[in-house]
């Protein structure tokens, strides 16, 4: 390619920026912690730095969360005038995944979920079409998820959100029935699997770049991807919900020793646990062909392209070697297609890519968030 | 005036346009909540329409809530050039109290604390005293409330959210420790005396009103107010968190036969319970200076300005009569000033104020949210 290789901080995200505040706030939060004494709770320190917070309210373990989507609302707005649809529906199912996909990693059992829908103007929700699909579609991914839709928030922010925008978030609360359940890390051991579920396609990170992208594509979102789909509506493919997963894993007597959602960060993320343990992948899933496009058309070699985009793994478990294969198979079941991928080993803290001779260190990885 | 009144539309908010997808969203909301059966949780029915969601989870009653804070960051930009202070201390207080006043009304003990804020961009991040003080600012609001900072999410959003901005909202999840302490309405009856406590100016409600008004004033957020302060700085005082108060009154043995946050909607809002009742307001509470001069400069009536903004009351207990004045005596006594104001009476769901001879009618407050 003659022109530059598009990459995050080109699209627009500054990671070096946020990560102060981030350090900041996570020092001033964790500062709070003693606050719960006085009502007889605690907080399972080890949740903090972790996916999602746990707290013990005598003795039941209460797991919750906050998450945003993102931009992927923009790619839906730019993308309905060619396909005609509003995809909002996928956009509901979208941020929900990236509350509950986050709190299953502790072990949880998501119960119930808010709605932030914040517009730029109250304009917004007088588009019946697109209403009516993200609330049909929000609903649907509760019913999937097996939450109840406790309530929300549907501000008019005229001044803060963009004009014709929505900024949407969802926070979630869940239940670890026990602790053996919960899964922060300590039962990760050398010698573990790892087993990695399909992807549907980009989920909703790395979209930044995706809407960079159309920038150097004469048809833009119109472009025809290898399988003949266009490029905007597979961008749309919504973020798969892994709660089923979780839940026909627990059901079958499974505790993974460790689950990490493969969001930011791409592959990098596989080592989010915080301890020291290299991470050895040997069988690499099937490459969906929106993310083989872009990193084809962004210009952008496997390093870049596996250490910010998902490649087709949405989410990790780390589990016991003998259970690996029993893991993958309950996935594979529910239609969420899985791999033996790679195993876990003492070592330098590290995730290692053989099929692509490709190494990230540990120190590729800032942030535990 | 020989100007318009401003009013709430005049200010860019059309609740006519929101209120549909609300009443769709509960609709689709409730139809969730039979997903809980099979966790062996179930909702407390009568929470739906309230100010928070409770569920009961194995004999715990949790709540929990995601509120925004709607545009008051937006005055705080403002206002900064003016005085030279951020203001995101008192803005990060307004966005827990936004949440944890909610919270309180189910008589719940809030607990944690997630934090949204997602910015127009990661150079948002980058103003080190505005950053810290935001940290500092929402760090003290849990130490106020007793609560823990459990995480939260700070993206960066161009493109959705505006460039230079932020959308700050808070999510909360609390405990009600016995189910006498469950305050949902059902509780109410006529001869109940009603309560209320002060509010510190404008809170976070009608904050669109003040941001207009500023247009038709020649001097601005600069101008001085009755008592000499600046309008823009005393819009900044933050709101009162009332946490401290119902924690002093369970302390006490008191429960609230309902309580109701006033925020939109301003004093309608007193007749939040699902009931028939008259609220019947003998005395009012002191007004603010800020509030006072934006109904004079807004050259709205008493109408309008009780029927949107909180004019002095930012809370309301609904209490057994022989227990009011206790109530009062400990809100005064932990400096939240509080005053017996009325009484709840068997008939016309309505409010009326006596002292300004005003009466609000049922269809005058549409939605309970």
């Amino acid at each position: 390619m003659a022109q530059t290789p598009l990459d995050y901080t080109a699209a627009g995200v500054d990671y070096s920026k946020i990560d102060p505040l981030k350090i900041l706030a996570q020092k001033a939060a964790s500062a709070t912690a003693g606050n719960l004494a006085g009502h007889g709770v605690s907080e399972i320190l080890a949740s903090r730095g972790e996916s999602a917070y746990v707290m013990d309210i005598g003795g039941t373990l209460i797991a919750s969360i906050t998450e945003c989507l993102g931009t992927k609302a923009l790619v839906a707005d730019a993308v309905r005038p060619i396909t005609g649809k509003t995809h909002y529906d996928s956009i509901a199912q979208d941020t929900i995944a990236m509350a509950v996909n986050d709190l299953i990693t502790v072990g949880a059992t998501p119960l119930s979920i808010h709605a932030y829908w914040s517009a730029g103007g109250s304009e917004w929700f007088a588009d019946e079409q697109r209403m009516r699909d993200l609330v049909l579609g929000w609903q649907k991914a509760c019913d999937v998820c097996k939450v109840s839709w406790g309530g929300g928030e549907t501000p008019a922010l005229a001044g803060v959100v963009e004009a014709g925008r929505i900024d949407l978030a969802a926070s979630s609360v869940g239940i670890i029935p026990s602790r053996e359940r919960l899964t922060l890390g300590d039962k990760m051991q050398d010698g573990d699997a790892i087993v990695l579920l399909a992807s549907s396609g980009i989920h909703a990170n790395g979209v930044s770049l995706a809407r960079k992208l159309v920038e150097r594509l004469p048809e833009g979102y119109a472009s025809k991807l290898s399988d003949g789909r266009l490029y905007g509506e597979a961008l749309l493919d919504p973020t798969t919900l892994y709660v089923p997963v979780t839940e026909a894993l627990f059901a079958a007597g499974i505790v993974p020793h460790y689950s990490a959602n493969i969001t930011g960060h791409g592959w990098r993320k596989i080592m989010r646990h915080p301890g020291n343990f290299t991470y050895r992948i040997h069988t690499l899933p099937d490459v969906p062909p929106v993310l083989a496009f872009m990193q084809e058309h962004a210009g952008i070699d496997d390093r870049e392209a596996y250490g910010s985009l998902n490649m087709g793994a949405g989410f990790a478990f780390y589990v016991a070697a003998e259970q690996a294969e029993e893991v993958a198979r309950i996935a594979n079941g529910l239609g969420v297609k899985a791999w033996v991928a790679g195993r876990v080993e003492a070592g330098p803290k590290q995730v290692v890519i053989e099929p692509l001779n490709l190494t990230y260190a540990a120190d590729e990885l800032h942030l535990r968030a």
